[in-house]
């Protein structure tokens, strides 16, 4: 049979591609799980080579690692750390729940090239073997579980947290550009008192400054690192001091402040901090949502709409309605936090679930986690780019409204009381008449009194 | 002791409340479960008592109940159903996921005050027995259960199929009513090609209608009851024939189409009915975000939102703006909404940690069934009497905004093609002038062709 | 410049890659659209194709559409039909959210394809325009949203409904198989009345059997086709006739009976049916987490579990406990549901965030509905194959535990009363003897009544 | 007319019931809002009378409101902090989505009973009028979530922290007690290598003390007050220094660090602090599922489960099966974590759904994080006392189970390699016979060596 090879694992033979370096076990799953096609992101295909290179280090150094041996894994678990193997990563998601197929993968990958490195066949398990070496010292329920944490943290460090500070700081050189624009406030979508384009954008920019804390505040608890505990917690098989010098490597390899998890049962039995994790993107979304539904309502029109703001025209808008623009990255961005508010009640569901000691949800947990991450990260980019950048005030449009506004009448409160004021808006609505005619004709106050009084520009605070 | 009575269930005495028919199942739940203020909803205490009813007549009919007892037991029901031993059921929803304690705090509560009928002293468990006789043949497995399906049957029938129908029927008549009233449309939020606002309204009377039909289409699977399947699904303890007896009577009772379930077992160990029915309440609940939140931008204003609506104004708006009126009622509908999705989560994780022959979550499944029914069928009412029926249209403002629309050049599509259509709206925005003076000066066509080609009124269809 | 070609549409010219049929809108989408991975499914894609073949059959039937451009135009769709031109959609999920680019994506697809079957050069939108032609009288807003429902009925009738009868199927064999084997049952995850292990696996079948029943009931509404609305549902621009020549025709193709929808303005500004539809799904998921949930339990072990099935031992268990084997087929499952109850979420928040004319959340909706769809189809396949047609009763350890069962005292109840029954089972765990045991010592049967009265094989309905 | 007194409004006179304190808007919301049962929490009334007695004092000190009326509007609040009033607060969530109808019910309440203690009549607005006096400088915007910030704060700084501290405590001395006994650990719901019981128990205290942190982590960013942005975050009407002022006397009042928000409009528009608390309190859920879903099953049987604990037996658990003990503190509580998971999708969907200045969704939103945040402390509360308190463990049972496990193999890995020590467990599996027996038989190691490397004390760590 020229295109296969013979692997073996504890069952037994199976043919594998022969220009795989996936064993036994990676074919066994291929067969018997048939199921969607989401794939392992890279992103932890890359945590999961980070770990096993941290891995035999530590296991070398520690003295129960053959240097040649480990030296060989290292250089093939770099391999796995670039990228360069993807291809040999066929498992998708729907597996076993504690990603042990994985895990298998990424020790079965990391053996055969390791043994082409040292000038062995593929397939026979030695020098180098899968489990005995590449996962020495290792379960699958610690292993994945650091690998998701490892892949969580990079794309949050590396991705998101940039994305969110470039959205952060365009939103707050929007409010500057903005701070002397003189507006309508709109409260219950309803006219409301002044406020200018400045403060609006300022609420936007605070939203993702506190987004930004948010993220960060949590990462400590994402960081601390199951590794160690092997099958349960209690580390069986690991050599003594290998969490210590597992995490001191890692962070080594890095440049990020890992830590060993104070409690390994807790770190392999649940995954509360990918939760909380996943709840505080679920938080930027609920303020994704909230922006960019404010600035395409802002910016409808072009005739009958609100039309305070123009945004950039990025495309045609319409394949029968010609010269229409769009909100669009609005849409992309609204769309995006509807899927992550929907991943955060999967992973909560998923992170409920966990039995005894082990959650078995964790390749969707951290499917879920990615997911919403790098769409996120993303979306603030391209939102930031193609919209936010570009956003220009329509003075003219938010002058005229701003002038014949009714609820300027609320700085005749402290003069003439509620029941008042109120009184003027009443009959200015009715007789579609000016705050300013109206209160006249009701005798509250003079036409001096009025204009003194009643000034967009002392209603909009320092 | 003068203000309570001693009862006794099988882990001994306990004292009650003397002025209480409840015994002593009910006062150890209490003690043990101070959990929350949610009590069991009415509908459910009155279905309990409709069910204890049709399980005497059952029996008694089968010749199993002694006529005596079971006469005194249908009184004592009586009273559960006529609401007017509601202060009789103190248990919260958080108590034992079968119902176990509230199914025997309605057996205990029935067998005293059935006791008290025939003479008994109330706490002695004769000759009225609330296990051997109130439950006979039944367990909570399979009786509270049925209480549920009778519950939220029920309540969907007289109480949200009825408030349904009336908020159809007000978006029918509003949208002949506006059948004459050419406005400009509006996709992506922006200026889109003409409809009439009796076209916008008669989609939102369609959702209601589909949605009527779907709620419809749930209840034959919501009515399959689980009563006759005693403990586990087999039937044990119930006689010959009580599943069928007590289903044709409770069909008398009631005189809504209640059948057996074809499968007992499904029916204790899962709870897909009434995910079912949640999530038709969920699809209500989207429908009706939908259109609130259509009426409240197309009301918003008075004079700086869209203004094509003038909705009632029921209540002062602001308690410092004065003269402002808000969307109040969409306010109210669509917070019903955002509860009645949540709700549908809690429902879909309950429904999904059935473990083996039961479903554990059975209080909250049917908590959160009726808060929904409840209050989609109370909003729904609110909304059409305090909002929908008195909504007008600003024709002077719907005129206005039409008149200037660029997206009538779609009309030139056939005539010219997009790309030159294209042309004129773009050139007619950038120049803030009428299509008509762009397609000219473009020398796309005649003002003849234009002013027979661009007619509002036949761009919106038969 | 070799690598490219000028594309143009309103907003100018373009370059796009020579070796591409999309053009430029397609182009801009790209570049300013770059969020995730996530690209539309295949089976949205064909339904695209299959959209425009319809269309295009009916223009020309309805004599709009030349005869020689149709036909290169049917010749294009087909070769989108087929997946031929795959790698010709390159566009992501999170662009606008009426799917406009998509289908301006198809349009231009088909439209360079078909000028290629002319003989014409691509890019010069001539002979077959994009819009004027392949989009002739239809608009991405009831173009999209139709191939949106083609692809749901087509992945749910083809793929969803013959995975779940086939998994339904497998639960009704082995619950005959097992029909013979009593059990002790367990509510509340506790020890309680026999069952068979046939009536356990009979309702794991019944919710098969209702899920597909509900799959079903939606397909109607899902079916009724925006196709003939164009922009807002008003069907400026199409034929009169169109909308009921698509459908025609399209029932043709694909011999499904849709139909065109009752009220275009719903069914463009709304997604209620395919929220409706996630809904289905969402319980189907309820149903399979409660299934596989109660087979890994029961299946657990292999020594200190409950033990009572044996699961087929697919691959090894464990990367560092040899001999360990993992019920990995419910591991996949319950991922999935967990996937398909956020993914329902998603859809239900973007459903109810429609504005006005359209819903702008389009592709997300869909992308969750096919995405649930295939991965609830596959796992319910591989579940079967690979779990549930192996599963194999331990008739021994079944026996063992049913023998020692203190629950079997429910007999006793019609016979002594639930009181004393409930002392006997107490007697007989403090002591830890048997049932009978315990009986007899506290007198309240005989030896041949107890053997008489407690019989599993009585105790589990006929 | 006896039963009623007029009181009136902006929009006219109205009757309320002379024996309430509310006033026209109260009894306007009252007719309005007919929808539902849930009306404001306790908690949110008393914080109400906080926010308005705060707000009294600082307007008194910075000179705007006469000392006569302070002093009448701070011991009419009081009345309110007390809970004195709570029959004066009728009104429902589904109200206003400010909660401008509650804003003025307190309003309304305090200027009567000011106007009572002053000796004038009810419903003449004088000498203390609702708005003008009560609600100076105040907006319903900036009022009610405060008052909102407050509610949630004191419970759970009063109510869920002291009773999750007491969960935690609990949990840490359960883990101490029981930190000889050696168990089965189980992953995938199967036998695992060991573990003690005292370290499972440790994975849940560390869930506990997260949960803990994470709550704490939250409360800063919730304590960031609104008041002082009055309608729109400008602080119109406000006096200069009043919210500074308010925050300083509200620290005093409550003992707690309160802030004013660095960001008026942000606090206004959106409630991301919310968002963010209820996802805390979703995390909470997810631990106590986990924590409570492994107590009962670890405790199930009695005779055919796992039967490793023994829970208190607090109440029958039967109406059918006597003598029967259920886990029902642990379904009390895993009810309670469904509803909190839906609450917080309600909480999510509710934060996204602001415009422009002012999130109109604050009663929903402050409903739900109050029910949750009730639930849970009551729940943990139960949980503690009713359960985990009384936990036992049933040794003989560990015991038993841990001699028979095929998973001690794990041990000889080191020694005789993975695949060796997979074929010893398979054989032993398949033969029914010991892991010593069958590694003897394979002639791997000798009697001896199997004794000194296989010892369950070994394997469970120091």
């Amino acid at each position: 049979m020229s295109g296969t090879r013979n692997e073996s694992d504890s069952m037994g033979e199976i043919a594998v591609p022969a220009d795989r370096y996936w064993g036994a076990q990676t074919q066994r799953s291929l067969e018997n799980f048939k199921i969607g096609r989401e794939h392992l992101p890279p992103a932890l295909i890359r945590a999961m080579g980070l770990q096993k290179k941290a891995a035999a280090l530590s296991n070398q150094i520690l003295g129960h690692l053959d240097t040649r041996l480990a030296d060989a894994i290292i250089l093939a678990a770099n391999d796995v750390i670039d990228g360069a193997l993807m291809d040999h990563f066929p498992l998708v998601i729907w597996q076993t729940g504690s990603g042990t197929q994985s895990n298998m993968n990424v020790n079965e990958v990391i053996a055969n090239r390791a043994n082409e490195i040292l000038s062995a066949p593929l397939g026979q398990q030695k020098p180098v073997h899968p489990n005995d070496h590449v996962n020495m010292g290792q379960s699958s329920n610690d292993s994945f579980p650091t690998a998701m944490s490892i892949a969580a943290v990079e794309q949050i460090t590396h991705h998101l947290l940039p994305a969110l500070a470039h959205f952060h700081q365009a939103l707050r050189e929007k409010s500057a550009a903005f701070s002397d624009i003189i507006k309508i406030g709109r409260t219950h979508t309803q006219d409301a008192v002044p406020i200018t384009l400045g403060q609006e954008f300022s609420g936007y920019a605070r939203q993702a400054e506190l987004g930004i804390a948010r993220v960060k505040d949590t990462l400590p608890r994402v960081m601390e690192l199951a590794q160690g505990g092997t099958a349960v917690g209690t580390g069986l098989n690991a050599a003594p001091g290998f969490a210590d010098m597992f995490v001191s490597i890692l962070r080594e390899l890095t440049d990020l402040p890992y830590t060993t998890a104070e409690n390994k049962f807790e770190a392999i039995a649940a995954h509360d901090a990918l939760v909380e994790l996943s709840g505080v993107l679920n938080i930027l979304a609920t303020s994704a949502m909230k922006i960019a539904n404010d600035i395409r309502f802002l910016a409808s029109g072009p005739r009958s709409g609100l039309g305070e703001l123009i945004l950039p025209a990025n495309e045609p808008g319409s394949s029968i309605m010609p010269g229409k623009v769009n909100p669009t990255q609005c849409e992309a961005v609204t769309q995006v936090c509807a899927q992550v508010m929907g991943n955060h009640v999967t992973v909560t569901i998923a992170g409920s679930n966990g039995h005894f000691e082990l959650n078995a949800f964790k390749p969707v947990i951290i499917y879920n986690v990615l997911q919403s991450t790098r769409l996120l990260g993303d979306a603030f980019r391209s939102f930031t780019d193609n919209c936010i950048v570009g956003i220009e005030a329509n003075s003219a449009r938010i002058d005229e409204l701003m002038a014949q506004s009714l609820m300027l009448v609320t700085a005749l409160n402290p003069h003439i009381g509620y029941d008042n004021a109120a009184k003027i808006a009443k009959k200015a609505y009715a007789e579609n008449s000016s705050l300013k005619e109206a209160a006249i004709a009701l005798e509250f106050l003079t036409a001096e009194q009025f204009d003194d009084w009643v000034r967009p520009e002392n209603m909009v605070g320092e």
